[in-house]
C-alpha cells in the first residue's frame, strides 16, 4: 500500500495509569526514516441519557488538562475486563456517575478522538428508556462530580459561555437535535 | 471553588514535536493528593470544503497512532506563530493540503478532542467559496497525502467501510447535512 508506514521499532516512554506513550521509528514510503510520538489509550464511552422531562443529563468537574470546570455527558474508560464489550462500560458509568439505567444502549457512532497522536477510540450510546437505578454501584471516593440536567436552551447557553466545551459533547448534542 | 484542584508541582516527562507530556501532583477538593497525567498539545485546525459539484474535500493517509489509512477533512497543527489566530493555520493547511483557497472561512465550532487527558483544543472552519489557489505553499516532503473528493454517498460509504473513523471529520459531516 502506498501510505503505509513499516514500524523499524518502538519505544516505551511513559506507562502511566491513563497514558502510555512510546515513539515508534518508522520507514516512510519514500524510504526516509521518521519518528512517530503515539499515546497508547484503552478507549472510552460517551452515553446521551435524555430524561423523561427532555433534559440532557450532564456532569460538572474539574478537568485537570483544561484547568477548568466542564459540563460533559457521562463518560469514562474503558476498563481492562471491558476491552471486549464496551456496552458493559456504558452501563457501569451511567449508574456510578449518574444513578439511572436504561432499558436500551444504541451505539450512534463511534471515533478517534484525535488519530494524529493518540489511538483514543470513543463509542457513543444513547441510553434509551432511562429509569433510576434499583442497584447504586460504588462510587470513587476521588472523584467530585456534580449531576445536573439541563433543557435544550440551557445547553446552547452552556455552550456559549464555555462551559461544554468537549468534543463527544458537543456530537451527542447534534444527534439529540436530530432525534428531535 | 468546590470542583478545583490545586496544582502542587509539575514534573515534565516528555517533550516531543507533538506531544509535550507532564504529570502534576494535585490537592483534591478533600485535602487527599492525586497525580494527573497531561498532554499538552498546541491545538489544531479542521476544515469543511465544499466544492460547487457538492462533493466534501477529504485527506488520505496513513494515521501512525492507528496503523491504518484514514480519510479526514483537510487539517493540522497550529504553528507557534499562529498561536493568536487559528484562521491562519486553516488558510495555510487548506492550501498545502488541497490547494484550494476560499473567499471566507467561518468558524462553525470549536472544541477540546480529550479533555480528560489532553489540553488539544480542536478549532472547525466552513471554507465559503472554494476555488483553487493562485499561489501554491511549498508541501512537507515527508507528508504522503491523497487530495480526495466525495458525495454524500460515497461519505456513508466511507463512514461504513471505516476509512471515515474521526471526531472532527464525523462532526464536519453532520454540519454538512444540516448546511443542505
Amino acid at each position: 500500500m502506498k501510505f503505509k508506514e513499516e514500524v523499524l521499532s518502538t519505544r516505551t516512554i511513559f506507562d502511566g495509569k491513563v497514558v502510555h506513550l512510546t515513539e515508534e521509528e518508522v520507514k516512510l514510503p519514500n524510504g526516509k526514516k521518521a519518528s512517530r510520538e503515539i499515546i497508547h489509550h484503552q478507549g472510552a464511552v460517551g452515553i446521551i441519557a435524555i430524561t423523561p422531562d427532555n433534559k440532557l443529563v450532564l456532569i460538572r468537574q474539574w478537568r485537570a488538562p483544561l484547568g477548568q470546570v466542564t459540563l460533559e455527558i457521562p463518560a469514562g474508560k474503558i476498563e481492562q475486563d471491558e476491552q471486549d464489550d464496551p456496552l458493559l462500560t456504558a452501563k457501569r458509568e451511567l449508574n456510578e456517575e449518574t444513578r439511572f439505567e436504561a432499558d436500551q444502549f444504541e451505539l450512534l457512532t463511534k471515533f478517534y478522538t484525535s488519530p494524529g497522536f493518540a489511538d483514543e477510540m470513543m463509542y457513543l450510546y444513547h441510553a434509551v428508556g432511562l429509569k433510576e437505578v434499583k442497584k447504586e454501584l460504588p462510587q470513587d471516593d476521588d472523584e467530585f462530580l456534580e449531576l445536573v440536567e439541563l433543557s435544550a436552551a440551557e445547553v446552547q447557553e452552556a455552550i456559549n459561555n464555555g462551559e461544554i466545551c468537549d468534543a463527544k459533547t458537543l456530537m451527542a448534542i447534534m444527534f439529540w437535535q436530530m432525534m428531535e
